[in-house]
């Protein structure tokens, strides 16, 4: 008792005036408190945004390792270059040359997963009070990321086929200063929603006029269950595109392995950054990584964890249109992991999901995707990650509660 | 080359324009310049602190990769919390009790390195201006992690038993504002001292006492190849300590793996910082890691490089005696990698270092390890990442260039 007395609380004046300032804007993100809930037995999850651990790539994980450790175990422990692996930055060239994207060696770094390279361009880009446009809703670990930096948030709303073109264009109008515009392309987290070609050139159009970033952010891209690929914005513009990606959903995400392609005076830049903030990203992760793609493997995976998905993403949707309210609206995605569901105004699902965690399901309510407020009528639901009798048994579980909820006015919807 | 040119260039002003203030204070590290020359056939390099790659415990690997697929595969690919693998935390608590360390669940968080550690240290103590103490010279990672953040750097000057305590008093009393104390107490990088018990605990006392956090940075403790180890300041101090280590010296850099020990509510904004850098660590490389300690491997790993690191550390300062100028003063490290000379004072290193890579033999000039100036007549020497033979070939190369300086005036120390 007294040993651990050591280390709590006798020093919280102190300690709290050694904060930095901008550790008042830094919080836990709700998944992260949500992950205590779902690790109540007999909970079935749709909060996180995992992959299917059951179908992770082990005997190709198994055969990479062997290879890697017979042929490269000097290099794949030792110290690397902070832009990463030459051999894995040529595949990924080579694969995004199928969208005529110029990726060459200096144009790729490689993160820890998508959320560092979200940090990394924060640090490079955002000062405190600088404007950054996201959509409504948009990924919260964008906004965790930035928090940080102390950026605002300009937020333009989306509809069926993504980002609102015209509402971006006057906030462009009403803020030609602003850094740059955050967009999820494909199969948005949490919107579910792909944005169209059109709008695709409409956003490459006004972010040259205005001289603005683009972000893209493509973490599900490879996870199409219907129709055909859209050209990355990336390969739409001249310049001025950030790309991320990553191979969390498509491979293993404890790897914590993605890239960003960038023009290269920005790579250096983040390069930069990335040097301070952890010298490299793992060399061994790389290594297999890399075996994996230049064996096939990882296409192989992908089509494998594809037909899954889209078994689930199709059951859940069936059970929506059977089982849930039909004033409730959601989206149907044309591939990713999520789907989210517009609740009436009354309903607010923050209060929501304590009555379905009493019912041992669960879900993220929409106001975490709003850096402004907002989404209080709205959620997400994760399909990649149950199997279908989890699927099956949760929605049902949370059919009682959105019934309840939508049939009584007590729920009213917070300002 | 149109295809290339869609990303260089053209878009330079607006670009410079749309970066962040604290991008100016963003700087490549020398070691990484330094990397393109060491890459040159026949070069002999002395610059990096890297560990010898022929002594990897691949087998260790190997046993362990088995065991985690076989047992935790869906875990170990799968995400994972911010803080880190439970067992792994175990472990390392367990370890630290020999110092009488109270390390608790709560007060361990796992990094991508001592590095990252060093950066979220940054993102939640320093507002850009705030004071920070640290030695001159000190480790050139923490100085690039840090100027992100844009603190004013306190150097307080070392001896050949670490920081002086009489100098950091003076410091601290000119600057009772000062956020934290930052030390390499075991085989200091660059300069190869340990700081003795009783200097421990004056900085414990004058910590107290000025109510500053010490960081205390031990990625070599382990190392040590003479003397008895001396006790942690984490173990010293009541409260306010921040003790970082890492498995890169000890197991394999490549893992990017490295902990945090720190008071619990320090720890949790520390979590919170981490989340919105990437999430969490590796959980691949921290299964791994936590089946080589668990299996008592580690152990006998570390007592094998030791002894060779020994007999290199041993080569090398005999090759000093025999062949350097006697003029030129260096330490004798008890442990670690390295090794730290002071040449007279009109030799500049900087300019020296070109002279040695004409003779295909690199080292660190010792300015890279000054935020604020000087060390400009000294260099660092690295021993654990070359054989016996490239030492005593590589030393002999250093003595001639050394001999031609220090009988020459025109290498005038620049101010």
């Amino acid at each position: 008792m007294s040993e651990h007395s050591r280390f709590n609380g006798t020093y919280t004046t102190k300690w709290s005036n050694s904060l930095a300032k901008r550790t008042t804007r830094m919080e836990s993100s709700v998944i992260r408190e949500l992950l205590k809930i779902t690790m109540v037995p007999g909970m079935i999850s749709f909060a996180g945004g995992l992959p299917a651990p059951e179908l992770f790539p082990v005997r190709d994980f198994n055969d990479a390792f062997d290879y890697v450790m017979e042929n490269f175990s000097q290099e794949a422990l030792q110290y690397g270059p902070t832009e990463g692996l030459p051999s894995l930055k040529c595949y990924l060239a080579e694969s995004m040359k199928k969208y005529d994207v110029p990726a060459e060696k200096d144009n790729i770094l490689f993160t820890n997963g998508s959320q560092q390279a979200l940090d990394l361009i924060g640090k490079v880009f955002i000062n405190e009070g600088d404007k950054i446009i996201t959509g409504c809703p948009t990924y919260l670990g964008a906004i965790q990321a930035w928090n940080a930096y102390g950026p605002e948030y300009l937020t333009v709303p989306l509809d069926e086929n993504g980002m609102k073109m015209d509402c971006l264009e006057q906030t462009l109008k009403d803020n030609p200063d602003s850094k740059f515009i955050y967009i999820l392309p494909n199969f948005h987290n949490p919107a579910g929603t792909t944005l169209t070609i059109d709008r695709r050139y409409k956003l490459v159009q006004l972010a040259a006029e205005y001289g603005v970033f683009i972000v893209e952010d493509d973490p599900y891209g490879e996870l199409r269950y219907e129709a055909e690929d859209i050209t990355p914005i990336i390969a739409l513009h001249k310049e001025n595109v950030i790309y991320l990606s990553t191979f969390s959903k498509t491979l293993a995400p404890g790897l914590r392995l993605g890239w960003i392609v960038a023009p290269s005076d920005v790579t250096a830049k983040l390069i930069q950054a990335k040097q301070g903030a952890d010298l490299h990203t793992g060399t061994l992760v790389q290594y297999l990584a890399s075996d994996i793609c230049e064996r096939g493997l990882i296409k192989s995976h992908i089509r494998k964890i594809k037909a899954v998905y889209k078994t689930r993403r199709d059951l859940m949707l069936k059970m929506i249109e059977e089982h849930f309210p039909k004033e409730i609206t959601y989206t149907h995605p044309l591939g990713g992991l999520f789907l989210w569901l517009q609740l009436p105004e009354h309903v607010n699902t923050k209060d929501l999901l304590d009555k379905a965690v009493e019912k041992k399901v669960a879900f993220v309510p929409g106001f975490a995707f709003y850096p402004n407020g907002g989404g209080d009528n709205c959620l997400r639901l994760n399909f990649s990650n149950a199997n279908e009798e989890n699927i099956v048994e949760g929605m049902k579980r949370l059919a009682v509660v959105l019934k309840e909820a939508c049939n009584s006015k007590e729920h009213t919807a917070s300002a």
